[in-house]
This record gives structure tokens, C-alpha cells and sequence, in this order.
């Protein structure tokens, strides 16, 4: 019998909105049932009726009308006439895009509360979200990115641009917020600025204008790997906020991008690396750009919008074999046999 | 007047009780008004009176006849007989060593339920407990590190050790536990074998008998560093985890190790480098080597044994300083604009 999935939702981020309209669009790809728990901008859960999600709901408040749910060790609770009555679900997926979902936080509750969950784990997450430790950590995974310089507000006057366009992002945050492309030296205190507006560090990096990109999603089960298609995403100079969020709508399957087999391969060989046992429990989206036949790794979407269920064949499927190939924690044996030591040792 | 705070310590974690010794501790050297939280190896929160604790209280676990604690958005409450009731204090101080205070959990926790702490974030937990991230994040922060391997058990046949002796340390544990010094081939198996038994993956290093070792703790407030005296800690081959532990329980000043001016300025233009904005909001202690006159960060402890209060002439001072001192993080606007955009695309 198929799990019941909690999709877990919303929270304090730049995507809050980005992550509605993903979990929505999950009642249209899972086959499963489906709990909706959502938290809202100050960090409240709520229990939205399946029948009854739809994204005004949100915008409206209406969301309060419903069930507010407790995080407890082993789930959710919600008050009863008879005290807290924890609410059924199986395991959680997690769809909070940015901030909490992606940065580790919610990773940590659940790890906390010993709740089983798709999605990241909190390394996961930070190696992900931070664009530097992206980079750091894919040179010890033996995957290319491209150079960068890091700057904060206080390292600005070390900046040294030798050519320009470069491309301006924030060091933390994803979905286009926040970056610039500049294309000459007067531009870029302005889009340094902006970067500083949502994050206290960017990132500058060579911009490729035309430069090939290719999109693959995946995750681990049991040991073997498995991929989406290969998608060239489409683009203008490169997706804004706007463009990127209503795209994270889509449902439909997109076309698969003309890749030779050996070029797959590649691909699919830096996201093997990636993924490693770091993002085990996670379906993830690796973000490519291919340049003279080289691959560099662009990003690590961890939830990437719409799960990317777009790219798979049979992404309900999917979904539900990973569901039971979780990583699991080691035993932790606490005996305090040292703290008896020390009493003796104190003569206590 | 000096804020309250609440001693959050134990938790699920190989140093649970390294925590207590280290909680404990905290009552002879900090004036304050202290509260007493701790999380067992169940991870329930129980409220200790500050009179009643001591380290039997928990090997005997007596402290399941006090306060049971939920965890609630702005703090912690017990139940009473009108209901929930927040216990009072201004600040935690996290003193949860190794597992879900050092790795981020606990971090993220308090993060999620808007509780003010001193101690390590989210992302400086993750940069600090996985000793492979360290060296890739140092060498970002332009801090030296030793050469080292990375190694899973599905890995070990491609490790290539040109010269004996090396360590071998699980990658992200920290006390020493699963550390060995390997002297020969015929050891290592046995020794990643030891390492692989805490964590799925190890990192081997050169040993360097003898090398010269310094630790430095300190913290950032209101944007200048505080900095201890610099320790030269005592050691034999190197300090196994009963050692450590046992060192633990100490508040008495350690003596000053005798270094030039020059080689104290060289450590502590390391540490700011490492501590950067990341650490903001600790007191953490950076672990050194010198060779040949070169610093190398051997490792970070984000939440030091005691909080290293034995290095700093008054630890007191430091941390009411620092508590007033918090990184604050950004308010995130949710505006449902988005949303709003695309209810009007799909004409809905």
C-alpha cells in the first residue's frame, strides 16, 4: 500500500510563495494521499485539507481556519477534546523552496523530532545554499564551476574585474533573487547593493552570454542512481525571479534537450559526484553549463520548484521507491560511563 | 541589570556527557542566573533547578521527576495547571557538544522557534563539525590546512599513503572518538575500520609527532574580536577521548603558553579569518599547528570543552558582552504578490 505523504510548505523565506504553487501542483503527480501541513510567515503549522488547498487560501489568511499542529517527537499533534491527537501520515515530503526548507532548518526539525522525510539533510542543505561552499565542496567532489571572487560589504575595494560581463548573486539565496548581470565597471556597486539587500556576502562570477545549459535531476535508492531527462532550460539573457516562478507552475512534461549520449553521460557522471552520499534522501537537480565540452556545475537545486517531477518519466513512481531508501542516523548508545569515571575520579 | 540564561546541554550526541561536565561547569564561573535545560538522549527538554544539578542526576535518571519542556514559537513552556506557561529567560547559551548542538540541529532549532542563543548557526555548525569542509572552507578564508584524504568504505582501495605515520579521524565527530595514529600499513585497516564505525566517511592526514600545537579561543562583539590567551595544550601522543574528557571538568586558568608577539598576531589573524561573519553569535576555540613558523588550522571547536572559559581572564564579562551582541537575522517580507500574479495569469 502506497505511504501517505505530508507535504510540508510555506515558512519564513524569499520563496514562501515559490513553495505554495509547488505543493500545489504535487495533488496533480502523486497518487498518494496527501496531508498539506503548511507554515505560515511566522512560523506556525497549520493542517490544510487536501480539498481544499488552492493558493488563495493563502494570500487571504484563510489558512487560519484550520487545524494549528504542534511539532512534537515523532510528528505533528493537533488539540482534541482529549488532549494532543497526533495527525497520520507516513512521511514527510519537503517542498519549502529557500529559506528554512533549503538552508537546513527544517532538516533539523525533523532530525530533531525523529520525523522520516524526503528532502535535503541539513549538510546537504548548506552545501547547497551557499553558493561558495558550492564551489568549495564540488573541487573535493572533483566537478568544475567556474571561478569566483567572494565580497562582502566590507571587501568590496579587493574586487579586481579584469573582464567584464559578470554575474552578481547573493551568496544564499536561489531562484534569480537578488542577482544582477553587469556589463561594465559602472555598474557594479549598483548590483553589489542589490546583492547585499538579501545577503550579507555575493558572489562574481564571468558571465557566458549563449552559454549551453543543461539541467538533470535525480536521486539515489538503494544504492543505484536514477535520472530525470536531460533538459535545456529555455531562457533569455538568463530567468528573472518573475519568469522563473510562474515557469515553477508547469506540470507538463518538457522536451528533452538533443544531448549526445557521451555528453549525458558526463552529466551524469558531476552529479554522481555530487549527490555522493551527501544528498542521500534527497531528489535534486543539478544545473550544468557546458563549455568547450567541459561540464561546470552551476547549482544544486535541493528542492528544486515542482520537485522537478516535470523531467521524469514516472516521478510518482519515483517519489515512492525513494520513500523507502531513506538514510538513516546511527545509534547513538548513551551509557555515562564516563560521568561515572569522573565521580570516581573525584572521589565522589 | 544581567540577563538570565538557560543552559541548553546533553542531547543525542556521542559527547552527551562531555555536556554535562561542561554545563556544570558554568555555574562556578558565570553570574548570571541560570536556568538548566536539558535535552536526553530521548531528546525531551527537562527543566533542572540550578541547586539540584549534578552529573548523577542523569546516569540515575532522576531528572525525569522535574519539568518536562515543549519547545513553542519564542521559547520553551511547561504545563501548569492554567495551561502553558513559558519559562523565563533571556538567552540560551548552547553548550551541547558534538551531535545536535554542534552539527546544527539545535541551531536551526532555536532559529526556527525565534529563541535568542549564543552559540554556533546553522551553516558555522556544518563548516566546523565536518573536518573535510573545514579545509575546503579555510582555504576560501585563505587559513592553511594540512594535505588530507578523503575516504568511504567504498573508497578505501583507491587511498594512496606515501609515507607513515598518519591519522586517521572519522570525518565529522569531534573528542578524538574513532581517531587513531596509524605507524604502519598492516594498521590502517583496522583504523578506518574504527573510523567507519562513527561515520561514513574518515579524512587521513599526515601525523606529525611532536608538532607544536596552539589553541585560541575568542568572539566577535559589536564588530571587534575578543580575544583568550593563547594555550599550549598539554599532550602526550595525542589526547584520547578519556583524557579529553576528563580535562574537560576544569575551570582553573591554564598557563600561558610562552609565544613571540609575532607568532600570537600570526594565530590571531588566522582565527579572524576563520571566524569571519560566519561564527558570529560563538565563542569558539580554533586549534592550531605550526610548522616551520606556517600556521595551519588543525581543527574548529564551535562549542569548546567548559566554552574554553579557562583561557579568558573574565569568561563572565565575555559572555553578558556577547549576549548582547546577536547576529540578527533579516526580515523577510511575504507579500503574496506572486501569487496574486499568477491567480491573474491563469484567470482564475
Amino acid at each position: 500500500m502506497s505511504k501517505t505523504i505530508a507535504i510540508v510548505f510555506g515558512a519564513k523565506s524569499y520563496e514562501h510563495e515559490i513553495s505554495i504553487v509547488s505543493s500545489i501542483s504535487m495533488k496533480k503527480v502523486l497518487k498518494n494521499d496527501l496531508k498539506f501541513i503548511f507554515i505560515d510567515k511566522n512560523r506556525e503549522f497549520y493542517l490544510i485539507p487536501s480539498d481544499k488547498i488552492n493558493s488563495k487560501l493563502f494570500s487571504s489568511s484563510d489558512y487560519k481556519k484550520f487545524d494549528k499542529l504542534n511539532i512534537v517527537q515523532n510528528g505533528f499533534t493537533k488539540k482534541s477534546l482529549f488532549g494532543e491527537k497526533f495527525i497520520d501520515f507516513d512521511i514527510v515530503l519537503n517542498i519549502t523552496h529557500g529559506g528554512d526548507g533549503e538552508d537546513g532548518v527544517l532538516a533539523s526539525l525533523f532530525e530533531f523530532f525523529n520525523i522520516p522525510f524526503i528532502g535535503p539533510r541539513n549538510e546537504a542543505c548548506v552545501v547547497s545554499m551557499d553558493k561558495y561552499i558550492t564551489k568549495t565542496y564540488s573541487s573535493g567532489c572533483d566537478v568544475k564551476t567556474l571561478p569566483c571572487q567572494y565580497v562582502t560589504p566590507q571587501s568590496v575595494n579587493e574586487l579586481k574585474i579584469d573582464k567584464y560581463p559578470v554575474i552578481v548573486k547573493p551568496t544564499k539565496l536561489g531562484s534569480s533573487i537578488g542577482v544582477s548581470i553587469v556589463k561594465s565597471e559602472n555598474e557594479i556597486e549598483y548590483a553589489l547593493d542589490t546583492a547585499f539587500e538579501f545577503d550579507d556576502s555575493a558572489i562574481v562570477e564571468p558571465f557566458i552570454a549563449g552559454v549551453k545549459e543543461y539541467n538533470l535531476a535525480g536521486c539515489k535508492i538503494n544504492g543505484e542512481f536514477n535520472f530525470s531527462i536531460v533538459e535545456e532550460p529555455q531562457k533569455e539573457e538568463f530567468l528573472d525571479f518573475e519568469k522563473k516562478y510562474l515557469d515553477f507552475a508547469r506540470t507538463e512534461q518538457v522536451l528533452k534537450a538533443e544531448v549526445s549520449e557521451d555528453l549525458t553521460n558526463k552529466l551524469k557522471r558531476n552529479f554522481i559526484n555530487i549527490y555522493n552520499n551527501t544528498f542521500e534522501g534527497a531528489i535534486i537537480r543539478c544545473d550544468f553549463f557546458v563549455i568547450d565540452d567541459e561540464v561546470y556545475l552551476n547549482e544544486i537545486n535541493s528542492i528544486p520548484g515542482s520537485m522537478a517531477n516535470y523531467l521524469f518519466d514516472d516521478f510518482n513512481d519515483l517519489v515512492n521507491r525513494l520513500s523507502n531508501s531513506l538514510p538513516k542516523k546511527r545509534h547513538i548508545e548513551i551509557t555515562y560511563e564516563y560521568v561515572n569515571t569522573i565521580q570516581k575520579a573525584k572521589g565522589k
